[in-house]
C-alpha cells in the first residue's frame, strides 16, 4: 500500500502548494499563474486577437465512477474535453484553472493523481494550469475547469454560421467512447464482491482507451488551417452526433441532410453494438463523449476536405424548410432528435 | 405556493434557454456570449492590457447552508466573491462563466431564483454572463464561477510587492461576516422544529447583510485609482485578516506589525461578540468572508491615505526576520497564525 496522506495534515494552502509545485508555465501569455487572487495574462496586442472562454463541470456518479476510472485518466479527461470546446471555436487553448471539491475520502495522493493526470494533459497541449480553487465537498469528488484560448478574428468559427449546401464534416470515428464506457460498466457488473477480479478488454482496447482517454483535436484545427480552410461552423461532439447537427442547424437557421452510410464507425464499436445488441446508428448518432470535431464548409472547399486524413465527409446543409434528416441505407428519412447525452 | 417545475421538463438545453434569457451583454469587450463552445472577448489592444482571471467553488453543507440563505442571496454572492478576486488585482471584472451541478430537489424556479441574483450581481457591477454548464449533481447544489478581468499592466497589484516601511491598510470592518453566520446560525438551532419560527435579528441587521450579501470592494479600487496610488501590495480579506496578511508577507518575504486597537470593528459585531462570549480579536482576525481589501502603499502615500474615506492604517511591513506580529492593547506582541476560515 502506498503512504496516504489527510489533506488535513497538509490544509488548504499546503495541498495547493504540493499540487501544484513543478508546474511551470509555457505560454508566453501567461504572466503570472498559480499563487495570486487572479492569475495575469497579456495577450498578443493587436485588434486581431479574440480571447475564448469555456467552463466544463464533473461530478462523481454522474459524470464519471472511480470504481473503473483511474485518478490520473479522469485529471487527462477532465482538461481535454475543455480544450476541445476551444479548438471547437477553431482556436488554441492557453490557460486553464481548476476548481476541486474533495470529501473526506480522498487523501493527498488521490489529489496527486488527479493533478498528475491534469497537468500530463496540460503538457501535451501546451496549456499552462494559472489557477485554482480547492474545497471539501460533503459527497464525493467535483471538478470545474475553465479554458482560456485564443484565435484571430478571421478563424473564430462559431455554430451560427452553416449556409446552404455547405458540406458537412466529421473528425475520427463516432460511438466508440459510448461503446467503451459499456464495456466499463459490464466488467464493473461481471466484478462485483470479487476483490481479485481481472476485467477483460481483449478486443475492445480502443474501446476503453475512447471512454477514458479521449484526446482532443488539436491535429485536425492545424490542418484546416495549413489547408487554407476556415469552417463556416464548428462544434465538438460531445453529447452525440445528432444533437450537435441540431445545434448547427438552430443556431444557423438551416437544415441537413446526413447520410447513415457515411457516419464513420470503428471496427471495434461495429462489433461491440453487435455484442449488445444495440442499434450501430443509435450508438454513432447518440453516444456521447467522442469528442471529435464536426464542422461545415463551402461546398468549394470539397477538394481540399478530400484530400485531409481523418476527415469524412458525412452530408450537407439544405434550407431550413426540409429539416434535419438522416437518410438510412435503403434511403429512407429519419428526423434527427436531440436525444443526446446529457446529464440532466 | 408559487409554480414549479422540475428541471426533466426542460432538458438540459431549454434550461440553459430559461436562465440565460434576457441576459444582455454590456461590456464592449464581449463579442460573443452564451451559447457556443466557448465565449469570445476582444480586449483593448495594447500592450498595457492584462487580462485576469480567477475562479471559486462553492459547494452546499460547506460554503452554505439553503435553511437560512436564499437561493437569490447566494447566486448574488457567488458572483461578487469573484468580482472581489478582481478587484484585488486592482483591475475591473468584465465576464463570468457559471456551473452548476444540481440535485434533483431542485426546480427550474429555484434555479432561477440563483441566477436572478447572479444576473443582479452582475448588473450593479458591470459584468457579463458569458457561459457557463449547467448539470445534475447526485446530492445538493454545487457553484463554479470563475470571472475574468482586466487591468492595465502598471495598476496590476499581487500579493508579492509589499516592501519594507510600507503601510498595511484594510477597507471597511472586520469580522461582521462571521458574527452574521453566527446569528444565523443561532437562530437555525433555535428554529428547530418550529415551522412557524419567525427569526430574530433585532440590532444584528449589519451582520446578517454582510454574511448573506457581501459587497466587492470596486469603490475603494476606484478611489485608490482616483487618489494616484497604486498599492504595492493587495488581496481581499477572505479567510481572516491573519492569514491574508500571513499571505502577503509570505509572498512578499517581509514582516508585519500590526495594531489590535487600530483593527476596524463595527458596533454590532463587538455586541455579539461580547454576548456569545468570544474573544472580539479573534473573531476580526480570523472570523472571513468579509471581502473587504487588505493592502500596503509606500509611505510616502501616508497623506493620501489618511484622506480616503473607509480605509483604516492598521500597522506597517517591517524586515522578514522580525516576524509577523500583532500588538495588543498592552503592548504585548502576539505571533499572527494562519488560523483562517478554511474549508478543508
Amino acid at each position: 500500500m502506498a503512504e496516504e496522506t489527510e489533506i488535513s495534515q497538509l490544509g488548504e494552502f499546503g495541498l495547493i502548494d504540493r499540487l501544484t509545485s513543478g508546474t511551470k508555465t509555457e505560454d508566453p501569455s501567461t504572466l503570472t499563474a498559480v499563487g495570486d487572487d487572479a492569475a495575469v495574462m497579456q495577450y498578443v496586442a493587436d485588434n486581431d486577437t479574440r480571447v475564448l472562454v469555456t467552463t466544463d463541470m464533473l461530478l462523481e456518479g454522474v459524470h464519471f465512477d472511480l470504481t473503473y476510472v483511474p485518478l490520473k485518466h479522469l485529471g487527462y479527461k477532465a482538461a481535454v474535453v475543455n480544450f476541445s470546446d476551444i479548438y471547437a471555436m477553431n482556436g488554441t487553448p492557453r490557460q486553464i484553472t481548476v476548481g476541486l471539491g474533495v470529501s473526506k475520502r480522498f487523501t493527498v495522493e488521490h489529489l496527486e493523481a488527479l493533478y498528475e493526470g491534469i497537468k500530463l494533459a496540460c503538457g501535451i497541449y501546451g496549456v499552462d494550469l494559472v489557477g485554482g480553487d480547492t474545497t471539501s465537498s460533503r459527497s464525493g469528488l467535483v471538478i470545474s475547469i475553465t479554458c482560456l484560448g485564443t484565435a484571430k478574428a478571421s478563424d473564430v468559427t462559431l455554430r451560427s454560421g452553416a449556409k446552404d449546401t455547405d458540406l458537412i464534416c466529421v473528425s475520427g470515428d463516432l460511438g466508440a467512447a459510448y461503446m467503451g464506457l459499456q464495456v466499463l460498466e459490464r466488467e464493473k457488473t461481471a466484478s462485483a464482491g470479487q476483490s481479485d477480479f481481472i476485467p477483460d478488454f481483449a478486443g475492445k482496447e480502443y474501446l476503453v482507451e475512447r471512454q477514458l482517454k479521449p484526446e482532443a483535436r488539436r491535429d485536425i484545427v492545424k490542418d484546416l488551417h495549413e489547408a487554407g480552410i476556415v469552417p463556416t461552423s464548428m462544434i465538438d461532439v460531445s453529447d452525440g452526433l445528432s444533437s450537435e447537427l441540431l445545434h448547427i442547424c438552430k443556431a444557423s437557421g438551416v437544415g441537413c441532410r446526413v447520410y447513415e452510410d457515411r457516419i464513420p464507425i470503428d471496427y471495434q464499436t461495429a462489433v461491440m453494438a453487435e455484442e449488445l445488441n444495440m442499434n450501430l446508428v443509435t450508438a454513432a448518432l447518440n453516444g456521447g463523449e467522442d469528442y471529435e470535431l464536426l464542422f461545415t464548409v463551402p461546398l468549394t472547399d470539397l477538394q481540399k476536405i478530400e484530400k485531409m486524413k481523418g476527415v469524412k465527409l458525412i452530408g450537407h446543409i439544405t434550407r431550413q424548410e426540409l429539416g434535419c434528416v438522416l437518410v438510412g441505407r435503403n434511403d429512407e428519412e429519419i428526423q434527427l432528435k436531440a436525444q443526446g447525452f446529457t446529464h440532466l
